[in-house]
């Protein structure tokens, strides 16, 4: 989508692309802290429109946020890779302005299949949610490298 | 949160007063197009603030989709009801105006916990996604009837 | 591993060939009631060496049995395919002496990906637990029908 | 089941005690290498009757060794724990006479419900399956202290 500098893209530079037109992510206020291979680190305050019935954060949007970080996480190789699947378990209820953070840490890499895990806390470092997504690589760069997909 | 006008709340009643304050399935233009206890339906236009980078539809609202119509499905029967866990599985990618719809069905309920099966498919009838949640009852009603939990 | 007297094979004829070599579906008495394309019925007998210290069915058999019958409803195109994931929900024990179904459904089926659902009950028709299994399609057939992979 | 001689049964002391009764543990040769509170540690030489016909371990003793190394994790507080639900990722086949070991993590416990990780790897470090699980604490004790539940 944007041409490196050089022939090989660094995962911030994969990071900072793939952020730009990522408009939900932007949408919902996520910020990216840290991304490096296999990795992501995202933050995300939970707003007014983010609340249920319950007056807690809607699952949904906690798992957006979640599966937002593991996109991170597996495109950081600059090879695109998309969500094939994903489970969570919501272990504690985020409330109105709550900052979450989310951890994307790669569990294995095979051929084109990686399984990640993300784990969402609160700012007291309380855990909120636990996530495992698989990916799946597709065809093309994020960074126009020149290079293809010539490594697969 | 409403007074139902009989003793008991049919799911049709305590789908509405759950949908009156369902911001979030709102925002996104779900509707509620069938409810009865164990089972909902709805449906959502994939609009152009869904779709992510690659102009398909971001997994987080496929998710948010399935899991108000699971959300709408445990509901049913007038006792509060969390999501407590979901896996959810993309077997296609859903475009810009494709007309979702979710079905929400029980397959166990035992004790406080749940378990529902939600399929959403597109327009052409064809699978986009497949979701299992598990449920979590709470205290508390939907639509207030005066019988509190005595049924528990 | 066998060769089909007519040039395509059945699902029964693969069954019965699968089901020849299956030597842990037979070791723990499981016996293959019904097999049709994308779907399989298993049966088996909870055993005293199948109980864990509770006195109940140690999860990892049901897990097996479930697995089993997943594995023979995927299989019965006649294209060697294998768990690549699974998870399962435990919803009530099983005794010493129940009698366990298990039926495998495909939910959907995408190129070399498919999803099964497996429901296992006991002979009383309660639940006991839900299954639900993510296969892939690799090289080869169950019955040699001379036709190859000439299908995919 | 046996008694404790001190008032509070350490993890070892636990372990121990589960071991003992555990015939399907003992019978598929799984051994106990290490356990704290929270944690296990097993390991699994793959077996001739192990094999499925593609002569490769079935995915139900993997399961099964997984799952007995999460039930050590999460028994390990001397509290009875049991299965609730389990998710697991075939991530590399593994072949006769391979010994695996598998590590369980407890990832969050709140209240009578916990999260744990699994992972599975051969001799060489090779990462064999990922398992999730969750556990549900129900009444009684491993070893009886005359504590009773008083910590709940």
């Amino acid at each position: 989508m944007v041409m490196a500098e050089t022939g090989t893209a660094n995962p911030q530079t994969v990071g900072a692309a793939m952020y730009a037109v990522d408009t939900a992510s932007q949408g919902l206020g996520i910020k990216l802290e840290a991304i490096e291979r296999g990795y992501a680190k995202m933050s995300m305050r939970v707003r007014p429109d983010m609340l249920n019935g319950h007056k807690i954060c809607h699952g949904g949007f906690i798992f957006t946020f979640a599966d937002s970080t593991f996109a991170f996480a597996c495109n950081s190789y600059n090879h695109i890779t998309v969500a094939a699947g994903a489970s969570i378990e919501f272990l504690a209820p985020a409330h109105l302005d709550d900052v979450l953070t989310a951890e994307a840490r790669e569990q294995n890499l095979s051929g084109r299949t990686g399984f990640y895990d993300v784990t969402v806390t609160n700012q007291r470092g309380e855990r909120i949610a636990l996530f495992r997504g698989r990916s799946q690589r597709v065809k093309g760069e994020i960074v126009t490298t020149g290079m293809g997909d010539a490594t697969r």
